[in-house]
């Protein structure tokens, strides 16, 4: 971890080169990249030279040396081979599948465990109650805690990190090996501690951990990837090829789990990343479930919730509405949870008491939490109306089982089968039962995903669905007692099929994809409902896009992720606005042939990250766009001490050679000072370069540290510039040090610095911003900043700066909030979305405006949600 | 039919407004275009004045009137919202399916006559061979004469050309109703020949072409989408969501329908089209199942080829290598197939004798082909070696059997179901005869697939790849009698399950796709075997790919489409290549302040199709591009007989009033008429907008009449840039008729002329064409000309303009031509691709050469290859 900082600056050096963009400071970068490539080869020289000395070793003992040699050889090219792509895929997937496995063991021995205590403890009931209770809290607390301790980010889903990253955000502190532990063990305690959590989504997370860590590890061996900038694009392509391997060696899907990645991760996907994801998820799934075989849990590769519904005549058409009918419900019940988490989240913040209460035992609310709804699950007591003794895999397979629970009161017969009689009730109906625990189920699940632990919401949504289903299979096995189908052979209902195709249909309008259809084929191992899945998953998402976001935009709002919006499924109106409807007219610009004084206007203007650099202010050509930092290095350099002090030495100098006209070797001794000087007037840049902003969102004190020259280096104007209050403190209490220069003296050096023209040769400057026109659309300009990835574009007119537009804008105009023509644009249903999130739009507005600052002040596109705090408070 | 032009030049006005261009030009086309729109604003307004008109009527008629205002509002909410999406998916899929359907009745109705003519003249051999023969004979010729008169580019697949459209390539007439009419009655003939053709390819052309017309269609009633520029991106994704239809439809396979058509014509693929496709593919599918149910077919919907394997124990996990033998095998079949394939159409081309005698008669090959291969099939002579007599479903289905054929001698066992039978001759062993299948149906497939009539491949090769899989399971099978499982059960192989393994495979290999995997999920109804078949068509996929393109991609080599190749899957080198190493250093370029004769020189110094415009020759900074034909419009202007009209009226005017200072009202009537002159020279520029490239690659001679301005109209500088061969033909034969300069007078005029200065002021300028700079690697270039569909991008070092890259050289990069620091840069198995290519390599440069030269004198990106040439010569 020591060559962290400059990696962490490297990384962002690349961010800045996105889409070819080209340096011109050849100084301070450079060398440090070149100290960091020589330690590098020196690591890789001293493997080298390792090797080679066994080989001579080898060589030196005669006998098999042939032999030898071969192997040696061999283990060259695998050397060299190393940095493939495939074997790196092949590696992910083993590594992935066999941490994937580990974990599904340690989480059934967990629950094992509880079952057992449970067990063993029948004679009492209050201490069968209080071992009931107390294992999953203990669990659930060690989990928050760890994860806290080590790293926060690790809690929650990961899916909506990942989505930012390969959107192109550095959110760095994401993918550390730091944070691989803290997801693993803390989710490992969170399931093992039988909550309704589900591993999806974190896996997703640990996946692409897993593939960033065996990244760095790689490129200690294969030196093809030198290059920096690609080896930007080709993380993330190995990014997305992680997330399929995710859901894949998950769910033993390893279509779906690519689908369900995409579906979820991406706006624009390359195809070519598709072949790399299918690779590497099938591999995994299969390893996955190789091991299941080998460890003698399965006969052979099979489903990992096989279903055995009948071939011949899977349903009827006739069944087909009550399908449909689950859909529509599913897509109601899907933004239903995504609201209700929501909710629960945005209560948890507004009450101050309790936050503040929370803040300071940062484990009570995971514990109270847990305690409640395992107390609720208790099998004695309110556990016995929704099976509550079942885990949630159990629960998952009596769900879809194929016989038939409620035949006209011989719900009976099905005891003789493994837990199915869970549901069975003495006083109660097994219609009752289902409906108590899909109501209890809904807000427990929505209430556990917000514990700050490692976990997903996708399998608890997925149980529930299948619970939904299977009650309207009951329903119609009980209304149509002989089936539908009226030639002749009776065909019965089979509710298992109905449960499929729920579970599909809720996971689907909760996550907002299509592939949990897929999914649902693969972890049945069943492809015969797939008309009815694929209607009910359809209309689920159908309904519930058109009511709320997906579960992971949902997060990605409440985190404050800086993501762009999907532009809505067919919201004509968004073809109607243009770009020069939302571009921001009063363009920050610089010219080439400005003065330093206009430069430090411009930067005490506004808080714009990068400046355009026009031709001059009447063509307003548009040469390139440059960054905020490398301005502030340009006026630091020209206003700094140094110069300062070079300035007082010089004029010293010429006093001197006035007065020691006459007597004088000194000379000699001065010539050589002021070579040093000029040397260190060289390294202010360095000290300004991009360094990346620590997650201090809420920490708005630090941000004077941020800027790297303290105000005795700095000056009067750039104490005004980099000082959010200016101030008098310290301005007549020293005449500023060493230089003998008066408050005065350096105010008249300083107008007259100013007054010269900018050199901008060691500056940064990117050639090629991107450039729209005033006529580009809103859908076209959605579409090129998802592709590109871009942070904002100007808007020009035959080489002339007429505007930019920046991702605010074009979230503003997304989201609605821009009148066009007379018209208010906003999606046909968004008011009701709305009343959910306009509780926090106060609160968003102003982080947003602290956030606004922050990036200003440093590097763009580099951003740390203190996303633990939004969880744990 | 009778707006075609003006739609077509409104297509391409579109074509350069991508990514956002702006025009300054208000004159001609923005007067077309609003007589366009007031047409269609008339014919709208016709149909709401009958609505109207009804509804007064209704009104009138007193009594139920209520109601049927109510109805009448449906109506007109219902034609409101006719221009939203889903209608237009609900409707795309509803016409697919139905027409998918019909198709199938009919080739069942054509298969059926041909066996039931087989049958009734069972007596006679002779007569028998013949009707067995000529059918076959005469429905491919009318297929083939049918298609060549109506549309010839409705031959062959369609995936290729789609592919090529969806890239941002205009292929007009692929997109209209008379290819719509001939892909679909000529796929109707070619099919119901009982050729190995294949339905799939086509089909995703004929829901193209649907998409095209009904979007043509609806766009009558919705007013939403009026700006034509996002037309463009709407239809786009419309003919995205399409090629699912396609593919679903076809195969009652929505998801893989889906995934297929991602795979095979997109490169980078918006998320958001993935829903469209989904949704269409789903309600398609359905609906063509749903019409078997009405049909009486089936009983429910259920898959196409329905198998029963075991679900227990599918298969076990000691055969896997086995099916990894079949998927590696597979890999090498398929590139064979592709090789052959391309072979085939290249011996044919190289064949000057037979291909002037097959031009003439372009029947006879079609004719020819079909007579040797129904010949070789006829049931009683050698087709009884090869199951001649079963059909292609037939024999997939029988292919898919879940039982053993080979069971120790007891073969004879299996001639109680349906046509297995056909697989048991009397002399030869199951295996023997599988493998004269396989041999004979590969090479004929892969000989059909070059008539030129609508057909596909991938149904013949879905079919012998079963072959293969049928053949390895039952060796197999013979191998372990009792299976390979040892602990106490007995579980036998299924051969079946090879036929589906070894089908996906081929398949996969041939067409370099994945989801191949998912298709046969669909279409079997069972997904028990997922892991054998994910890893077979992986490795499948990984050899083909190195050793060949795919199919269609060899197609689009063939056609010469103008289409980027993909980067190869893990070619690191190309990491290495940085834009400075392909650029073109040489740019062809105007200055803001040139002179007309500098126009002049530019346009006549090469064929560049676009000129980038800088600020000055010294400081070469970017400010936009302009086409060569606004150039050329404004040297036409300049030099063009209206101009020169006008200067000898004025002159003589000038004369005149020196003359007639004493007497004269003829002023007046002067001075309107040079008004008229001036309405009139506004024009020339019309003449010279935007039209589309006929289909005329093959045709240099029509290339002058591509020019709209005559010689006489252009003068003598004109002449030398217009015309190839300027020579003195009328130079000297005529004093440019009614205007009364002399040859001498003229060039001296145009001398004069050609000294102004550029107004650019009515030129239409891209502002803000694509930038990169020279570190841009090869890798990020291929993605971004990739994503936005870029014809060529500037590379510039901070505004100044220092290089142009064009696809051309994007392509030769890519295809390895390039050498880069010493190193020839190639893929690793590209020598075996090159010898299948190199044959054409000659004449792909000539023609290459034309195309060149027709391009840079009309509009970019405006190709028509003449297809049906190259497949019928």
């Amino acid at each position: 971890m020591a060559g962290d900082g400059t990696d962490q600056r490297a990384l962002q050096y690349e961010q800045t080169l996105m889409y070819g963009r080209y340096t011109q400071e050849l100084g301070v970068y450079a060398r440090e990249e070149a100290a960091r490539l020589r330690e590098e080869r020196g690591f890789k020289r001293s493997i080298s030279e390792r090797t080679r000395s066994l080989e001579l070793l080898q060589y030196d003992q005669g006998r098999c040396a042939k032999c030898r040699i071969c192997i040696l050889q061999c283990q060259k090219l695998l050397i060299s081979r190393i940095g493939e792509d495939w074997i790196f895929l092949i590696l992910l997937g083993l590594v992935m599948a066999l941490v994937s496995w580990a974990m599904d063991f340690c989480i059934a021995v967990c629950l094992q465990a509880q079952k057992w205590m449970y067990g063993g403890l029948e004679s009492n009931i209050f201490l069968q109650y209080l071992a009931w209770v107390t294992y999953p809290v203990v669990l659930i607390s060690f989990s928050a805690g760890f994860t806290h301790i080590v790293a926060p980010q690790a809690a929650g889903s990961g899916i909506p990190e990942m989505k930012t990253i390969l959107r192109g955000v550095v959110l760095k502190e994401y993918l550390t090996l730091k944070t691989f532990v803290a997801k693993v063990v803390g989710l490992t305690c969170a399931l093992g501690s039988g909550m309704p959590l589900g591993k999806e989504g974190p896996f997703v997370h640990v996946a692409s951990l897993c593939a960033a860590l065996l990244s760095k590890f790689m490129s200690l061996f294969g030196g093809i990837y030198e290059n920096t900038d690609e080896n930007k694009s080709r993380n993330i392509e190995m990014l997305a090829a992680a997330c399929a391997v995710g859901v894949g060696c998950c769910f033993a899907a390893p279509i779906g789990g690519v689908l369900f990645s995409i579906e979820v991760t991406s706006t624009f996907f390359a195809v070519r990343n598709y072949w790399r994801g299918f690779f590497a998820a099938t591999f995994s799934a299969f390893i996955f479930r190789v091991l299941a075989v080998w460890n003698r849990d399965e006969e052979t590769i099979t489903a990992l919730f096989k279903t055995r519904f009948r071939l011949d005549f899977p349903f009827d058409l006739q069944e087909l509405p009550a399908f449909a009918v689950i859909g529509i419900a599913s897509g109601f019940g899907g933004a239903l949870f995504v609201y209700l988490n929501r909710l629960i989240v945005q209560f948890i913040r507004k009450q101050k008491t309790i936050n503040k209460f929370l803040m300071k035992k940062r484990l009570l609310y995971p514990a109270l939490v847990t305690l409640l709804i395992s107390t609720l699950t208790f099998p004695p007591g309110f556990g016995q109306f929704m099976a509550g003794k079942l885990t949630q895999k159990e629960s998952l397979v009596t769900l879809l089982d194929n016989r038939t629970w409620a035949k006209q009161g011989i719900a009976e017969e099905f005891d003789y089968i493994g837990h199915s009689h869970e549901w069975k009730h003495p006083q109660l109906n097994v219609f009752i039962t289902l409906v108590i625990f899909i109501v209890m189920k809904f807000w427990m699940s929505a209430l556990a995903t917000t514990i700050p632990v490692p976990c997903g919401a996708f399998m608890p949504v997925f149980v529930i669905g299948a619970a939904f289903g299977r009650l309207v299979g009951e329903s119609m096995a009980a209304w149509f007692p002989d089936g539908i189908h009226s030639d002749g052979m009776i065909y019965h209902i089979v509710p298992g099929g109905y449960a499929v195709v729920g579970a599909a249909a809720l996971s689907g309008a909760v996550t907002h994809t299509v592939s949990t259809a897929v999914i649902v084929f693969e972890l049945t191992g069943q492809i015969s409902h797939i008309l009815p899945i694929m209607i009910a998953v359809i209309l689920a998402n159908a309904v519930a896009q058109s009511l709320q976001p997906s579960i992971y935009d949902s997060i990605i709002r409440i985190k404050k992720l800086p993501y762009l919006p999907e532009l809505g499924w067919g919201h004509q109106e968004k073809y109607n606005i243009r770009v020069e409807d939302i571009m921001v007219r009063d363009v920050g610009y610089v010219t080439l042939n400005c003065t330093y004084r206009q430069l430090h206007d411009a930067l005490m203007s506004g808080h714009l990250k990068t400046f355009a650099l026009v031709e001059s202010a009447e063509s307003m050509i548009l040469l390139g766009s440059i960054e905020r930092s490398q301005l502030q290095a340009l006026l630091t350099q020209q206003l700094g001490r140094q110069r300062r002090l070079e300035f007082l030495r010089e004029r010293a100098l010429s006093e001197k050679k006035q007065v020691n006209e006459d007597g004088g070797q000194k000379i000699n001794q001065e010539v050589r000072f002021q070579i040093s000087t000029e040397e260190s007037s060289f390294s202010p840049p360095r000290t300004l370069s991009p360094k990346p902003l620590k997650p201090a969102l809420k920490r708005p004190s630090e941000r004077s540290t941020e800027i790297p020259t303290s105000p005795q280096d700095s000056g009067i104007a750039l104490k005004n510039l980099f000082c959010a209050h200016p101030g008098t403190e310290g301005m007549e209490e020293e005449p500023y040090g060493e230089d003998d220069m008066t408050m005065r003296e350096i105010a008249e050096w300083e107008e007259q610095q100013l007054d010269e023209q900018v050199n901008f040769n060691n500056c940064k400057i990117d050639p090629a911003p991107f450039q729209l026109v005033e006529r580009t659309s809103l859908h076209k300009t959605h579409t090129i900043f998802s592709l590109l990835g871009l942070d904002h574009a100007y808007v020009t007119s035959i080489g002339r700066l007429i505007g930019v537009v920046s991702l605010k804008e074009l979230r503003k105009a997304i989201e609605g909030s821009v009148t066009v023509k007379g018209v208010k644009v906003r999606p046909p249903l968004a008011s009701f979305r709305d009343s959910g999130t306009s509780s926090s739009e106060t609160e968003a507005t102003e982080i947003h405006k602290l956030w606004d600052l922050h990036t200003s002040l440093s590097i763009p596109r580099e951003h740390h949600p203190s996303d633990s705090d939004d969880k744990s408070h």
